[in-house]
């Protein structure tokens, strides 16, 4: 049993760590806050959850969360986190920094793309990246997770083997991603008016998306040589999942059937990835509300490229799920509780 | 051939005013005024209207509007529209007021549902409220109208005939009415999120909504008796449209056919109210993008009551359609230009 | 530990009884039947349950699924259940029938708005109405439970303290309910393809669906006389969820203080039914993928009506869900296990 | 002033079709044909036509049509257009096929495609591609267009400037596109059902699309050299448009000033393709019952790549608004006669 607390609760990842950690058998919240909420009841913000707590949001007070939590979850946004992380750190707290302040190992990349200096570098490096289908011992011994970005767990996931098999060129990685509008989060911007989302279909940030560099730092290290993709995120008039389609140019020749057998080995461990059957890919709606990753595979002789879909609900196994999943090894609980 | 201008133009019923009279024949835009985005092109908030204006928002400059414009739409806030109206009257330009600043004839009616005084309490007795199929000809002979809200006259339209022909108790209407989200107008609240309108059904304002008093204003004139009704809005995961579904005691005995022809006979010179034959109801999509109203017709003679279902396009008849409505009327033209 | 079956698997409500079902600790499954779909596994057509169940769809064998059930759920299109229904319960099974086909008592009633003849007359007067709120001790005593319909679930919940205690006039009340469209099922009909539905609002069996007769057979039990209600339901574009907004005339004088007393003191035995606060009205979304049943109140001085707004899942507290709680209550078991 | 008519006109292209044709000032409707549907009035199966038209569907019948009509257009399912063209052609009709019939120029790539064996290769020739932007001339002269397919005419229009200036690999493009499920037409499928598409993202056909060999076909004659494509269609929930996201490896460099002139160049004399200003691109909404176009552009120089992102309305610019575009210039009329 431990007790855990969320800074920065009232967003749409914070709503689902409170589902998800409500159901744990071996966790107790101890607070949630918000800076924008603070002593709003939850249920009059969080609908559906109505029934099940009954607390309030608090205003951050790291002395007393620290005293009363295990472990801390921090879902706050970017740039906001660099300091409370160091402060629990400090404290002796294991930590889940769902932002992405200590995701990139590399300061000037952070700078570059979030146009932030880092005041923690060294903490960088001792942080690890929560994806558990990689890092899984590394996350048990780490009390610093950096949980992964949810386009990031969507590609990492699905060219991963390809690359630790050398079966295609990193560098012709091209990832069409297309994202529910919850993964913007819960914010006050006249382009999430539902007049504006419903019945329309939005490319942003094309070439452009921070979550770029942390895909290539990932592709990078598994690759073991350096990987530079091409990513377009587009918003789709949904509520939640993510659907990547990815191409890469095969190297070599391969069958769909090694190729499947490949995945299926890479992730023989990996409780939440699933490989599809032959000529079956995922639907946004298979993964929605679950934690599971799936994986549909394609070689394509023709054009001599292997297209590789994945979908994953954004704020499960791309947000909060994902979080709770880390936190369970770090706890040293079944990988999976709460999370099936 | 006139010209007009729109004050507050970058609303939602701004862009349909602007898409409809760019199609007009007899009129030419000069002005398109917005405080919030003056300077920014049209182009750029209005997606869809591209290809088409290449105008800016300008902020509002009464002498200059004044001088320029035959006729004056206003599309501001409730409350915002009052002086600037009795301004440019003063300067003898035609109103069109799309607020609900002019509608209630009663100011302490205004008063107490909009919690705001009326500074121009004699204008209120000018105004002609512009419905055409009941006040066609005032509208002609009017420089000011006010243009009904989107919900009356979904409602008013519904139930103006039985209320004429005597045939339903005008103290048992209960208007239970679904409005798509554009209803709510371009605006920044947590509540418009896509995520928090979409697969969702929200009842707002119920038994207090502010179209109410206007509805039974109309309702009593044509009753020639005090009315009060019930009415519910709803808010339903749909850009566009409003359906109204009404309950009406009967009074005495009418068949289903009688009250067709009522209905047809009341509405023989209105080109834009269709009945819809028996046992057939409207749909949203029946009317989107038009100007139309349908209204389907039961006799319920196990309960004794009246089922009247009305469909409009909520920023069309019920806002920026009927605005061009009445300025073709209030201009001379034909009352259906630009409108089919 | 219970076994139970399937019979009719393959339609939404089907898929929602097996993601329950599956997570409750004291039953397994036996049989899952579709006449339609034998053969294939299930995980090919109902998305989302992939990961968890690798079972096929059986072809219906009465003898097989009784031996090896203690209880079957009968989820199979109305007048399709009134034989199976039989045979099971003359093979001593318990039976929760999903379909309508047990829920009337008189069968002049059930052939006039279902258009069949009902076969085994004896056994509607052995059914008991699934209602736990209404009838829990009966259904703990029964074998066959005649699982209601959602929308009278919604409307039923809503009025029956009011009529208990003869707060409102039972002949004035007007249910309008807008549901989402997997109510519809899972069926093909071009009414139901997404470019249909989708963007619209649809009014349908205005005055005369199938569900009025069950809901005013209850309320006239209630009331102890014969109650005569309008009922319109509409389709609305999202998934899942009804919302009834109902209107009461008041019979003398009542607050809203003490009004939410009776529906509390009513209910405070029912673990899934939640009176809102005053003022608040509920949303589909706050009970979605829930068995609640939340309750808004208002008392309108204006028009001496009550009005009450009620929002269910349709699938699940308006089948599913309910099916399960009935299952609960039959086998001894917590009524929310798996529920909550 | 032409009579033309429609054989096929139930499915959503036929309703787009009438749309459009009954605001054309000189063309006047003969025949509305359906098999399905013959006998019932328009107005019932097209919504929001209803005050429009009143019209029956009848069933075809060849010699009437012929003799009644100047210009036939016949939106059939694929193979069901074979015939009837050269029936129609033989009695010296102008034809608009919008099926995949007369599109592809080699025969064994329909077979292959199609699997149907073309009874009329002969017609294949002369048979004109009817994209205005690239057979403008040719078109003019035709008697028989060959409408292209939706998804050809995103891709088509967005990578032909690049491949006719050689300023991108052919052989590396990569389409991937997401279409609202109006593009699936008025079929009964369980697929297309509401609660199937609802809240869901799916890929299809993935690398076997029918429409890459068309796609091929143009983008090799613009080339002229073979180019083989991958190409991706989704299944987006909402009703209209199609938004394409196509990747090209540079060769040489170019700057996205000289690439924005390049585009805007080529379609220099096509009235309803708009090139983007810089770092902007299409939304759905942006061209939704337009009949127009629109690209956003960018060079990224991290991926030596260029990224094209197209977007049209699927029923007007991706099928009936072209189709009207190919009748103007067929018949003399203004090219944008109807379509502004």
């Amino acid at each position: 049993m431990i007790t855990v607390s969320i800074v920065g609760a009232s967003g749409y990842t914070g709503r689902e760590l409170i589902k998800i950690l409500f159901k744990h058998p071996q966790v107790k919240i101890a607070h949630l806050t918000s800076e924008t909420y603070k002593g709003k009841r939850i249920s009059e913000l969080h609908k559906g959850l109505v029934s099940f707590i009954d607390k309030k949001f608090e205003k951050l007070d790291i002395d007393k969360v620290a005293q009363d939590s295990d472990l801390v979850f921090l879902a706050l946004p970017h740039g906001k986190s660099q300091k409370p992380v160091a402060e629990f750190l400090k404290k002796g707290k294991k930590i889940i920094d769902l932002s992405a302040d200590y995701r990139l190992k590399d300061k000037s990349l952070y700078k570059r793309w979030y146009g932030l200096e880092h005041s923690y570098p060294r903490l960088l490096r001792r942080a690890v990246y929560g994806l558990p289908e990689i890092y899984k011992e590394e996350i048990k011994k780490s009390s610093l997770v950096a949980n992964p970005g949810c386009y990031p767990t969507g590609v990492i996931l699905g060219v991963a083997p390809l690359l630790a098999h050398r079966l295609g060129d990193g560098n012709s990685i091209i990832a069409d991603a297309k994202s529910g509008v919850s993964g913007a989060g819960r914010r006050l911007d006249i382009a999430y008016h539902f007049s504006e989302c419903h019945e329309n279909l939005v490319p942003y940030n094309v070439g452009e998306h921070r979550h770029t560099p942390e895909i290539e730092q990932e592709l990078s290290k598994i690759s073991k040589k350096k990987i530079t993709i091409s990513f377009t995120p587009h918003l789709v008039p949904m509520d939640r999942g993510i659907l990547s389609t990815i191409y890469v140019n095969l190297e070599g020749k391969v069958s769909i059937d090694r190729l499947r057998n490949v995945y299926k080995n890479y992730y023989r461990k990996a409780p939440f990835v699933k490989i599809l059957p032959k000529a079956t890919f995922p639907q946004a709606r298979n993964v929605v509300e679950t934690n599971f990753c799936e994986i549909g595979l394609m070689v394509d002789r023709r054009t001599k490229r292997i297209i590789i879909i994945t979908a994953i609900d954004n704020l499960v196994k791309g947000a909060s799920g994902q979080a709770v999943q880390n936190m369970n090894l770090m706890s040293g609980f079944r990988e999976t509780e709460a999370l099936l």
